[in-house]
């Protein structure tokens, strides 16, 4: 097998684990290639939803008896753990691959010596293959829960040009345009919960779903978080079953984090006063500032921190993506400090 | 001559006026190509600052006696008026040019003229080559003010991502980081006039000077214009005599547009306030936002405009530029009417 074909392959696992990306929580969203002995792809399979097989099943499945002294290519190392599937490795020996390349190690301890059983039984195993795409890829957030035992947080921000997200009447509909409005849904339809505080639930009754520019549900639903010591109204739109739903009864964001122990992703969508208090206690490491076209010069602000009373108590991010979207653009920032 | 020879020579002749931006007011900054008979490039040149020579005229006496049988290439149609330098028809003319290429013709009744006379004395003359890309480029502003009678007003703001230019106590230096304050004194220093608040002068004590990154000071400087009533302390940085200076006491913005009856492109760098009012009076006709990677979460706004109560009162521009500048980025935005 020639390295180009190897990283071609890779390359399309990789891609091959974006659609699995919010299904599969709390496992992590793996894409896997099966190179047939002639090296042509016979199988490309990603993790299914949990107590469904995983990428290497999967892409064994489709190549069926191609799979035979083949190799298998896989963005994370596949597991040696019996859990609610049977382990990857069996799989893979089972089914006569003779070499396995795979981007990432698996951190987790339950799950890794994957690579030493294979090796044990026989197999070419080749780790580090793209090693540095797959981890800032589809697979980031699972491994930065991994690290650091929360989820990563995203908090977003869509506001004017001059920092504003509602005009001194409370009107806030609409400030971006219908591509920003978009692609926040596509990003809703990736991750396991949308985090608001009771003060938006109760101005705006907003459904936080992850919706099709026609209105129809996307096929993932994030779990609906409001924070904030508030009641839900029994009628708020939030507590509708269309996706589930947590009331987390506090004004502490660690709570959310508490309250949502298997997530990979979540996504603080406001009000200020909860953004706000995200970043004060440290726990934003993305930040979605959709800005439009738009000057206000009245009305609330986008992010509310009353523990900010000097620019050197700012919080600094640095700039890690910067899009277009119709007439809005989309900044995103990351912290400066590493995880 | 070959078309390709002239459409060449124009973007020459843009790209030289765009070094006379600021340096020609009240006259336009006017690019010239001379092509001698072979096509050529025999000389170029861009107009003076008031009093000195045209462009054509600079272009010619590069060029010499090369210029005989030749091709003249003006980013404006070339005038035919006397004033404190003779007509550019008349010396386009002794110096023997047989062709003349225009990109603009002259709007001012007292200058145009120019293509007829240059006809009646034989000479073949062909207006609009690259025309858009000369109205948008150093000629837009000074065509602005013979449209509307005012300049041409740029609003600036340096804020946080959150809409932020200062911090609860007053801190503000430096939000921005070095390459968009080194962009912001490139553009001082091709306008005419910045203007500022008596709030801001009395806090900041701002010099308003365009200076290089080492601290010298440009070629250029514009004059500094400080809006509302109470008085500019003596000692103020903004009357040290680098550059002319003027206090328009008054809250009406177009009480700077009066006190500056032949400028052609003025910068308002703030405060909140005075940006707002230029908003409101409809005087702004482009924002340049320079956003740092920050967000803040309290301290002032950007804008402060009274005037909007309601989303549908905002005022809406349309994104016209988008740059990277280190960790920042420059936004910049038009009005959504057309003039
Ligand atoms: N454009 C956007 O991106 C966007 C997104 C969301 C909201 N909005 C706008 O935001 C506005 C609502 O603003 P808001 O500030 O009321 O919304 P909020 O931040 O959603 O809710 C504030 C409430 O959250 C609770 N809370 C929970 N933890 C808190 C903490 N650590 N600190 C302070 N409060 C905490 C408090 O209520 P309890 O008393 O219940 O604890 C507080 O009153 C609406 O106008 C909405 O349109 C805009
Ligand atoms: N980052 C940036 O881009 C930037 C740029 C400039 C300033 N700043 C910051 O802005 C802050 C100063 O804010 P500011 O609002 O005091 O500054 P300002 O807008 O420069 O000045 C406000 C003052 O201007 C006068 N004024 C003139 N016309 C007015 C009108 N139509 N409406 C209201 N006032 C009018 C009033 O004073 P009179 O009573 O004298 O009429 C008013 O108090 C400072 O912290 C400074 O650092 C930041």
């Amino acid at each position: 097998m020639t390295d180009t074909a190897i990283v071609a392959a890779m390359r399309r696992a990789i891609a091959e684990s974006e659609a699995a990306q919010g299904f599969t929580t709390p496992n992590p969203p793996v894409g896997a290639v099966v190179l047939d002995a002639d090296g042509e792809i016979a199988g490309v399979g990603r993790t299914q939803p949990p107590g469904g097989p995983h990428a290497e099943v999967m892409a064994l499945r489709a190549a069926g008896e191609r799979a035979r002294g083949g190799t298998a290519v896989v963005t994370l190392e596949p597991c040696d753990h019996t859990g609610r599937t049977g382990p990857c490795t069996q799989a893979l020996l089972s089914a006569g691959i003779a070499d396995v390349h795979f981007a990432v190690a698996d951190p987790n301890p339950d799950a890794a010596g994957g690579a030493q059983t294979l090796r044990a039984a026989g197999v070419d195993v080749h780790p580090g293959v793209l090693e540095s795409e797959a981890r800032s890829g589809p697979l980031k957030y699972w491994l930065f829960r991994q690290k650091t035992g929360r989820p990563f947080v995203t908090a977003k921000i869509a506001a004017t040009a001059d920092g504003r997200i509602a005009a001194p009447d409370g009107s806030s509909q609409w400030i971006t345009g219908p591509q920003a409005r978009e692609h926040a849904h596509e990003v809703r339809g990736r991750l396991d919960a949308i985090v608001v505080g009771t003060g938006t639930v109760l101005v705006d009754d907003p459904s936080l779903t992850a919706r099709r520019p026609d209105g129809r549900l996307l096929d993932h639903q994030p779990t609906r978080v409001v924070l904030g010591l508030r009641e839900v109204p029994a009628a708020a739109r939030v507590r509708d079953g269309s996706a589930p739903f947590v009331h987390v009864a506090s004004r502490d964001p660690r709570a959310v984090v508490d309250a949502l122990p298997d997530a990979l992703h979540v996504l603080v969508e406001g009000g200020p006063e909860v953004i706000g208090a995200f970043l004060a206690a440290g726990l934003v490491d993305e930040i979605h500032a959709y800005l439009a076209p738009t000057i206000l010069g009245a009305g609330r602000a986008a992010v509310s921190d009353e523990s900010v009373a000097t620019l050197a108590q700012a919080h600094r991010f640095r700039r890690s993506g910067l899009l277009e979207l119709g007439e809005d653009i989309l900044l995103i920032l990351e912290p400066r400090r590493s995880v």
